[in-house]
């Protein structure tokens, strides 16, 4: 059994849902679909999600919202049409949109969540349709019914436990599954959703309850790049990655997968596979818990910019037992997390994710390591970037940072930090955000142009 | 005015004290003289500290140390004969020796350190002794006296702050002030010791205390050089480097000055300079607080053996607030002081140096981190060892952790962790146990080979 999602530009047209039809029914195993709102079919295009977005902020702030509201009926009317779907479709998406409306809002978040899930739930209505016209047995699953339940945080929800067991009786129902992403219910009864781009939370969480063969993640994309194809041109596909190196490249920047997907997922090992709906015959990437070590010692590089350290230097720290303890905790307390605290045998650092630490927090954290802690001194950097080359095994190797370290050097870039060895399968550099792509492309050169 | 510290094998033999007499006079700013016990005057011989220790834990077994006590006059009356000091001196030593023990002991530590500290003392009185011999004025200056009050950790002591202030007076003395080292007193009168090579520090307080233009600490190398010549055939000397490149090189191995000895001298700005008794015409090594960066970007190369690390894997650990912290909390319980926590996204190592981890601390460790954290994983990595390259500002020089990783990579030594960046004087590269000095002869020959 195979759990496919498809995004936002696999269901933006009528040409692109007939091709969701086409994957879905050229394979029996196909039988649980999760799909996003339509995206955008061209680049002037609105992804229906911002249009509902901007349609309950309206209603909030003016009381009316029917303009809006008539430009996201014509967007679904729009691919119905395509499909030769009739009317009837295009009323009831209409009626659904004013019932969620009149329902009205103890909360602007509560109301938001109700409107913006819209897209997706529509959009499964629309599909199932489809598979209907084409004389598919499928049926569009709604979330309460399927019992999906999610904490209540709002835009940012997570599962419940006992969803998984709710879910698990998918696998005995008959026919193709369509199930929107994106939203749930709160155990109170009203839509929750996870934070945005969460279709592919939803699709990771059906493909754990009905513990599906592998997850099915159809995208615009042939397969996960070994770069970042905006910075480096044609940079080489990925056909298998593990979980872990999967992560790693997410967190500096690769965004194929949300952050929260591949989470329980891990724990089941079922694994992913990214694939275009535009190409579905190309294999894509699998995303899975173990592969082979092959000759190549990095599968990918990634970067990321808007970090800063906080540095603090006392002789014989590492003489004081609870100092690196103490640092931690003013920062838990200012509600800070940190990303890394390398250390030294004198100093500390500690790199902060740049959103994280406005100025009122920055000056409260410099003021309280210096008097609590009775530093010899602390002063903050900016304009950090992180780069890292992951790939599993590559710490066995001898030869992996001199390779990187070299490649960085010959392009005149200063490596500001280096951090090998917390984890197995990368390496991360701190360098200047100007130095960034300049690193990522001699990086990308050096282990995949050579090799 | 200059404070000069003689360590054990300046003192061993009745020429090495002659030359001691010559380097002070010869400069009428070397006004006070830290002396320790006499070391060994060869390879056969053995250190009047370590005849002492052996003496007072044979009369703690036996309540009879006539031989030992014999051995330890012996050897003071054979450097009183080469000097021609006469039977007196030879007779206050066995004297003192006596009393010392004569005054019994509520505790086994307490004894021996009282004992111990009979070394520098006797030294001390020997060798003001001998200067009179010459005609010139000089004072045997006892700690207690003096005012050098230390807690009452035997063995083991530390400073007490009002020390400096009764010290300071010694800089209206007449005469030169002959200090033992090693001791002082606790506030209840009892002899305390530093720990082992604590002369260094008696000499690094005086200095404070007395505001010296300069630390000359005596002993038997020309200088300090760029890596351990017991690895290293010939390594170069290296004439100039600050305290934080001496304090990095001092943690991986480098034993020059005892670690708590500089301590004092940097919050002062005291340079200290490294000399060889037996070659007193060579500058010797200058420690000072800042240094002009000459060409060469690394100053010297040192490692150490004997590190441990704990691994610990939890998926999306870098989300969870408090996660380093707690980790920290375990160890601060157990009282295991840690070195290192390099941290990716989602692994935590903590290096720690063996001798802190035994086999119940590690088994507590282990089970309340897997337990409380619940990790993914935990593991323990044994034969680490910890090598350093260390440069005051090499780190905003593009191309030394290229040079460094290249060098280690051609000598087929595989680096298990990096840590660049936290400290600007030091790149940390953690390697097995089994490569240690392959390493650091690798390293050498590429910074000050080539260079």
């Amino acid at each position: 059994m195979k759990v496919c999602k498809f995004g936002g530009t696999s269901l933006a047209s009528a040409e692109q849902v007939k091709k969701v039809f086409d994957i879905v029914t050229s394979d029996p195993e196909r039988r649980v679909v999760v799909v996003s709102a339509p995206g955008k079919e061209n680049d002037a295009d609105t992804k229906v999600t911002d249009m509902l977005i901007k349609m309950a902020e309206k209603y909030i702030n003016t009381g009316n919202c029917e303009e809006e509201l008539r430009a996201v009926v014509n967007r679904f009317a729009k691919i119905a049409e395509g499909l030769n779907l009739g009317v009837e479709i295009i009323k009831d998406i209409e009626n659904n949109l004013r019932t969620r409306i009149s329902l009205g809002y103890d909360s602007k978040e509560k109301f938001i969540d109700r409107i913006k899930a819209a897209g997706e739930d529509n959009c499964a209505r629309l599909v199932a349709k489809y598979f209907n016209s084409r004389g598919v047995y499928a049926q569009y699953i709604n979330p309460k019914d399927a019992g999906l339940y999610l904490s209540d945080e709002y835009g940012n929800a997570r599962v419940l436990p006992q969803s998984y067991k709710n879910l698990a009786k998918l696998k005995d129902m008959e026919g193709i599954l369509i199930f929107p992403g994106f939203f749930g219910y709160s155990l109170s009864g009203e839509v929750v959703t996870f934070p945005r781009g969460g279709s592919d939370i939803t699709g990771a969480i059906l493909a754990v309850a009905v513990e599906a063969d592998v997850y099915e993640n159809f995208t615009d994309v042939d397969s996960v790049f070994a770069a970042n194809p905006k910075i480096v041109e044609n940079p080489k596909p990925i056909p298998i990655l593990t979980y872990r190196e999967m992560r790693e490249l997410s967190y500096a920047g690769f965004s194929v997968l949300h952050e929260e997907t591949l989470a329980p997922l891990v724990k089941k090992g079922i694994p992913v596979n990214i694939r275009n709906t535009n190409k579905p015959e190309a294999p894509g990437t699998m995303i899975v818990t173990t592969r082979e070590v092959k000759d190549y010692p990095v599968v990918g590089i990634a970067g990321a910019g808007g970090f800063v350290t906080i540095n603090i230097h006392k002789y014989m720290m590492n003489r004081e037992i609870g100092f690196g303890r103490k640092v931690m905790w003013i920062l838990e307390e200012e509600a800070v997390p940190f990303e890394h605290i390398p250390s030294g045998i004198d100093d500390i650092s500690i790199i902060i994710k740049k959103q994280y630490l406005d100025e009122d927090k920055k000056s409260r954290i410099m003021e309280r390591i210096a008097h609590d802690l009775a530093v010899d001194s602390v002063s903050i950097g900016y304009n950090l970037a992180l780069v890292m080359i992951v790939g599993e095994g590559m710490l066995r190797r001898v030869g992996v940072a001199s390779r990187a370290t070299t490649a960085l050097a010959k392009s005149g870039i200063n490596i500001q930090m280096i951090n090998q060895g917390s984890s197995e399968v990368s390496i991360m550099f701190g360098i200047e955000e100007k130095d960034l792509d300049k690193a990522i492309i001699a990086l990308y050169n050096e282990f995949f142009e050579k090799d």
